[in-house]
């Protein structure tokens, strides 16, 4: 047995392809649908927000995608992230589990994110794209497309929800920092934000509004795509290198693990740290419990329809088939903006469907709770979502110890807090509240979803 | 050749023993008086603020002293740092000097702070000590002794300078995370503080304020100590790790530094990365450059006096040789709140004295620059006062351009800028301007300094 804490690989250990999901699966997940024909989408119907690169990405059934080099260069300013034990909090909980984590707040951005972020920015510039539009919540996947665009030379636009715009003003100076340039969504900028503003000149804006205006401004542009931060099926490939690094880092530990943890929002960190270890398991390896966490206030895979939907609130993108609270859903304002989506990304859901994992919602306070023994114990102060995720480790220990099992458990845990401290704040002056979500309204939206015959 | 990117260590490469530069000099520094005896201080006078082990390490001449297991185990969770190389930034400079840095920025608290802070914590547990009280500017340090105190049990009380309490509330929100309590200096809490209030009920606080406080409320109970963030030689000694494991990076690089760089407000940073170096040099090895960096505005070492001064404002400190501003000196309200403060680190300035290091001075905004240049191309995000060592290397790089030279810089990048982005808010809307001192107040503060025929 190993006494060690952090397990760092040096970069030579950066994975070299990222592993594709898709080419394990006992069927693909149902495909995109053209939201006007209701025809599953071809290359040419994405090519005005995406390169082709990307697009092939999307679609491909490959098991391995090559990473490029220079995406590769990049990846070592921060990869590859290191793994630990949690000791302290294991003596904190006084666990029989053993409790591992990935962090992949190492990363300038201080999130997974820029593990999509550096692709998507190096694809665009190798397709000669000027400018990429963009949409953020919390700021987290704005801030990291800023970082990449600064590496490779691109002008970065993003239309941050204007909530957290007002509320987060360091993340729009860290955007800044980086020379991208940040406005708050609704906009002036776009027919989509123009026509919000002229209802409700005040509007606080949504993620699915933001995205609106960032693929209007996309699909006016020669120079200027789009970019998603989660949900799409090459996002979610990107971020495979959690899931891939964490497996060596598990055999350097000598332990593999019985019980996967990440918090979901479009689904991309969970993704990105389970997905490798499916694979393993849909080729023949050990079966593992997989637990999905998301908010009990925007709880997509636990309260949603499995159903066609569109990504935004204008209905500009194309039709997935996901785990959805409808496009008009508009959640409560609760503290972790990155999980805050009416959607679930296809492939999560489809997983879901498949019965490959499991899903569970937890309400703001018992996440902040997690959060701070997390924080005294082992001294990371992690982002709302990634809250989520401790709070399930801890509670997957805390049953361990009730029932005599001494499970391994692996979370990810995706970000720092250090640009969320206001949530902290609250929660320490007894003011961070758990929010409902509206069941009229969630049931309106649901009843409004298109309908498919597919 | 090395192509590396990021120098990592595993952490069986922590060091085993702080190094202790008193053992290579040719003289040891001037002794600590006793404010009113003027007589050199024994270990009886320091008793009541600080436990015997970190009173023995204040005047120990050993040149290697052994870290405990217990703080390597917390070192874990962080150290070894990593060690790049800054190959985008030398890119971006198209110069022919090869850059390094060490980044302490990957510690919980986001600084090279917890690397004294875990074993002050640890010492002062062990003496049966229950709480200790500090002071903390910019808030590094206490959150740094925050996050030490919660892993020994340790009630943290933190007297936190008003203007950065009211400007910071990020950094109080990390303090209360880790179960601290920080109140706002001047307070109503102690004698210092109260005389101040008296006076001017809207006193904004100074860090000489501050220690006051601290100092005086750990001299009133037994159960409670006081703990320094810099300036004292066993908190450079704890900060050695720095340099100790940067010269096996930089063996690893295949490199050897030609110039170092720290910035430099108490000295610890500064002393951790450079004194093994020198300490080399001291034993027959490669003489280097090594530069200290600090503002214009509160210019110690580059316009201060090598004379005998209190530490704190109310002067119930030992008296310490040092470049001092004067006590009585009250920096302008410039944004590298870490390095506002009268009087340099007595080892520091008495390597100063010696010849063994030079030092120059920046005003805030050409840091600024450097500090947006370096986040453009390597992504971390400086703190302001990690800005200053960022403008000396990128300067030394444009030199050697300019000469011709191919020097290997190494500098100290304390920590990220994560909590301290309204300075960065400040920069890009053009509002943040060079301060200067006032000079009378410095000739009024150097008049003042106390009379001391040692």
């Amino acid at each position: 047995m190993s006494a060690q804490t952090k397990y760092v690989l040096d970069e030579t250990h950066i994975p070299k392809a990222w592993y594709n999901l898709v080419a394990d699966l006992p069927s693909p997940p149902p495909p995109v649908l053209h939201p006007g024909t209701h025809q599953p989408v071809g290359p040419d119907d994405l090519a005005p927000l995406f390169p082709m690169t990307l697009i092939a990405q999307e679609v491909t059934a490959e098991r391995e995608v090559e990473i490029p080099e220079p995406v590769r260069e990049v990846y070592r300013l921060w990869r590859p992230s290191p793994l630990y034990r949690a000791r302290r909090l294991e003596r904190e909980l006084d666990t029989p589990a053993k409790i591992y984590y990935k962090y992949e707040g190492v990363s300038p951005a201080g999130s997974h994110k820029p593990n999509t972020a550096v692709p998507q920015a190096f694809y665009n510039q190798q397709a000669g794209i000027q400018r990429i539009a963009t949409e953020t919540g919390a700021g987290q996947w704005g801030s990291s497309l800023s970082f990449a665009g600064s590496l490779f030379g691109l002008e970065i636009d993003v239309f941050m929800v204007r909530v957290s715009y007002n509320q987060k003003p360091y993340r729009r100076a860290l955007m800044e920092s980086y020379g991208a340039r940040c406005v708050p969504s609704p906009s002036e900028f776009t027919h989509a934000g123009r026509a919000i503003l002229a209802k409700d000149p005040f509007h606080s804006g949504s993620l699915g509004i933001a995205i609106s205006e960032a693929v209007e401004v996309a699909a006016q542009r020669d120079d200027t795509n789009y970019a998603l931060g989660s949900v799409l099926n090459h996002v979610l490939l990107h971020q495979t290198v959690v899931g891939l690094e964490s497996i060596e880092q598990m055999a350097m530990a000598g332990d593999d693990p019985d019980i996967l943890i990440g918090c979901t929002g479009g689904g991309s960190n969970f993704g990105g740290l389970v997905f490798p270890y499916l694979g393993m398991q849909l080729r023949g390896g050990k079966k593992r419990r997989v637990i999905a966490v998301e908010p009990s206030a925007c709880p997509s895979l636990t309260r949603g329809q499995y159903a066609y939907d569109f990504g935004d609130t204008a209905h500009l993108t194309p039709l997935t088939k996901m785990h959805t609270l409808g496009s008009a859903f508009t959640p409560p304002g609760f503290h972790a903006g990155g999980l805050r989506y009416h959607g679930m990304a296809p492939l999560v859901s489809h997983v879901k469907e498949l019965g490959l994992i499991e899903a569970r919602a937890y309400q703001q306070r018992a996440c902040f709770e997690a959060g701070v023994i997390f924080a005294r114990s082992e001294g990371i102060i992690p982002a709302p979502e990634a809250n989520h995720a401790v709070r399930a480790a801890i509670d997957e220990a805390l049953h361990a110890k009730v029932n005599g099992h001494s499970p391994v458990i692996l979370f990810n845990l995706c970000g720092h807090g250090h640009f969320d401290m206001q949530a902290y704040i609250d929660f320490h002056a007894g003011k961070l509240v758990d929010q409902e979500y509206d069941e009229t309204e969630l049931a309106m939206a649901l009843a409004a979803l298109p309908s498919v015959s597919a």
